[in-house]
């Protein structure tokens, strides 16, 4: 992919009113670009990575007085020349600023454009530059974590690893290949089949983290299941609202996404609301019910919510058989006493089987609130800690694993039955050419960079 | 009031994801607090004014890769230490980067406290730091050219001039107090006649600018007049999408509150939707139209839409009267002959009375609005050019040069009737003291400055 000589501009700060808003170009001609509307030093003749107070002009017009933070490529974020303008936050001088800067011959940057170009200009991999934008829209203690490794390269050299082993394994196959003639065996082939299911050992440890990266970037999905009127809703707006101040000390425009969502233990927990489960022969509501199951079957976690009260002891096992049934070995399952603040909590205790995990909770008084928090928090730290330092968190490293540990495979077999090293080769270039596509090491497609970054926000 | 010692930080950029967000720090302590948490160069050896990349360390985790700019007092916005950390704009980073500068011993800025503590360390004046606010707020190209003119100084220096000349005046006076017993008057009572006259007319003609400096900062009012069903909706709606795509192109999120308000020549225009006026019994309408007839009264420009093809001479006639009998002198007021879409033009322009301000358009179909947007264009560029190189667009500015402008007429009075010099001292003391207040030349009161600055965002 040819990288464009464009200068671009954009808006890097969130729109909206605020004391700051800054305004970022890049390219060849961002100082010279700058330099026509800027009043202050002569900004060509300074060094690189200075700050420079000024106005910016328009004509004889003044339109804001503003601090200049001045990068020359190759020692800047996209390894052009870059130049930041901290302009007072007001849409209206930002617009102006843009509008000024547009006439001057810059572009506006398209969505991810700031990091396509630092991936292009080779100051990230691919795998890092993607990480830029789960990194700013990171939620949770885990999802920033993740980002910030792979952002950081953690998750490249790994890759880089397994690429090192691959390519030496090639160059002992493809020696053979040119001596084919004199049938020499330059590689020992127990030696190969052994580093070849080394290799698939960690590329299927790293594929199995995905489930647990996929939960940590967008959330655990928790299900909380239970009769009509055990008091689901009560819980949930309880849950929802022990975390709402963390974020809203500072966001507040999120809130509305993240509704159900609660922070515990630096994981984000999706709840999600289900119809309350019962026998019945309405068709409608069987629907719901249905719609519940396979709730059950997404999430994660399941909480059951009985009503410790009201509910026997047979028609609280009845539930619990009833959940037991729909779940896989792999999900965690906790019972839920709810409404303690209206019985005896030992003869309530009574009605639970020995052996399942019950937490006894009232929702309407927050009571065992803290208990069931404590519970979530273990279960994130479990996730967090999965053995792993390497995370794979994004779909499309997924299927470039899978890619790459298929054709490993078909060299694995190669080897079994004595396959011709030539076809042994094509099949370990085609795993090198996967993992490749991971860190953007190989040539990608034009098609598939501009998928990634257009995924970003105008402005990275 | 005694400038606080602690050191403050808070986040300057708007809310929400974005590609950056900016937080600062200002304070004595703003290096040392931002290098407990800095791994990169020693922060405390850097000179001022320099920028430096680096992480956000929370212990042994890394928060963030950030790029800091370090100032040092008093060569700083608010003449102290001050940091701005530059992060990823991920609600979750800042919220963490936050948290643990206030951890360090860092507190959360109050509305405008970096503002503030520029005014109480002397980098501005109050009408300047007021100016700072009014310049973020700005929407219009004329409320940011006042609010830029004073933030610069403009109209602090006509203050200045204006104390300067009545601390002449004064010291005239007071050197004949010192000399009372003996009879003298150093000062010709011609003279200083004369002085205050000029400072009068001074004074009153910064008054008088205040009319027009409240509506280049909160738009110019205007009403859209007529019978029912003569096509005012239509008209607003084609008046305001004109403009939309200037504001929109990079806020977006204040479209809700400028619903109404058109930019038309650097002006803003807020039109002001009014029920339909019609001679009726109906007790509730005439309610509507009794208020139609009181924004009639506040608009500064009333547009009278009238259905050209539909209505009579007579019936015109009629509407202009009735409207015309509620206008005082000063008011622009345009016959607006809606509806040329459907009839004969020449025919239509015979209905309208000689001598007339009468625009033909079409709202429907969009005709005749270019016209009508080039008259608001000069109504605005009059507005603009209203003579004043200073105008006065702050109710607190108002109030005090009231005041210090009815003082003046004490001493303009005390001067005609010979009254003895100490009364006329006070009177100018006090004039004095009022001008004072807008600069913040004299000590201002507590309250009036947390007043002040409470209007501010937090992070200004």
């Amino acid at each position: 992919m040819i990288l464009s000589q464009d200068t671009i501009c954009a808006l890097s700060t969130p729109s909206g009113s605020g004391a700051l808003g800054v305004i970022r170009l890049s390219g060849e001609k961002a100082i010279t670009i700058v330099s026509e509307v800027f009043k202050g030093k002569k900004l060509e003749n300074q060094k690189g990575q200075t700050l420079h107070f000024g106005e910016i002009v328009d004509g004889k017009e003044t339109l804001d007085e503003v601090l200049l933070s001045v990068f020359k490529g190759p020692h800047s974020y996209t390894g052009e020349n870059v130049v930041e303008i901290s302009c007072h936050g007001s849409a209206y001088i930002l617009s102006k600023v843009m509008e000024l800067l547009l006439d001057k011959g810059a572009r506006l940057a398209n969505p991810g454009e700031y990091t396509q170009r630092a991936f292009l200009n080779g100051k990230m991999d691919l795998a890092q530059a993607e990480a830029v934008g789960d990194l700013i829209a990171s939620e949770s203690k885990a999802a920033h974590d993740i980002a910030l490794n792979q952002m950081r390269g953690g998750f490249s050299q790994k890759i880089a690893e397994l690429r090192q082993e691959l390519i030496q394994f090639t160059s002992l196959i493809e020696l053979e290949l040119d001596f084919a003639e004199e049938d020499v065996e330059f590689a020992d082939r127990d030696d190969l089949k052994a580093l070849v299911n080394k290799l698939l050992v960690m590329i299927n440890r790293l594929l199995a983290s995905f489930s647990t990266g996929n939960v940590l970037k967008n959330g655990l999905p928790v299900a909380i299941v239970g009769q009509p009127n055990v008091g689901k809703s009560t819980l949930l707006n309880a849950l929802l609202n022990e975390d709402k101040a963390i974020v809203s000390e500072i966001a507040g425009t999120t809130r509305d996404s993240i509704e159900d969502t609660v922070n515990i233990g630096g994981v984000a927990f999706r709840f999600i609301d289900t119809a309350g489960i019962r026998e019945t022969e309405d068709v409608v509501e069987n629907i719901g019910i249905k719609r519940t199951f396979q709730m059950v079957e997404k999430a994660a976690l399941i909480l059951l919510l009985v009503d410790a009260v009201k509910d026997s002891e047979e028609e609280i096992q009845n539930s619990i058989t009833s959940i037991r049934s729909k779940l896989d070995g792999e999900k965690q399952f906790i019972v839920l006493a709810n409404k303690i603040d209206q019985g005896n909590e030992q003869e309530l205790q009574s009605k639970f089987p020995a052996g399942e995990e019950v937490i006894y909770i009232s929702a309407l008084q927050q009571k065992g609130l803290e208990e069931l928090n404590d519970r979530l928090a273990v279960i994130a730290k479990e996730k967090m800690q999965s053995g792993n330092d390497v995370i794979v968190s994004n779909a499309r490293h997924h299927q470039a694993l899978k890619e790459a540990g298929a054709a490993l495979e078909r060299v694995q077999e190669g080897l079994n039955t004595g396959i011709t090293g030539d076809f042994i080769a094509m099949d370990i270039r085609q795993s090198l050419h996967f993992l490749g596509e991971i860190t953007g090491t190989i040539e990608i497609d034009r098609d598939i960079l501009g998928t990634i970054f257009s995924q970003f926000c105008i402005g990275k």
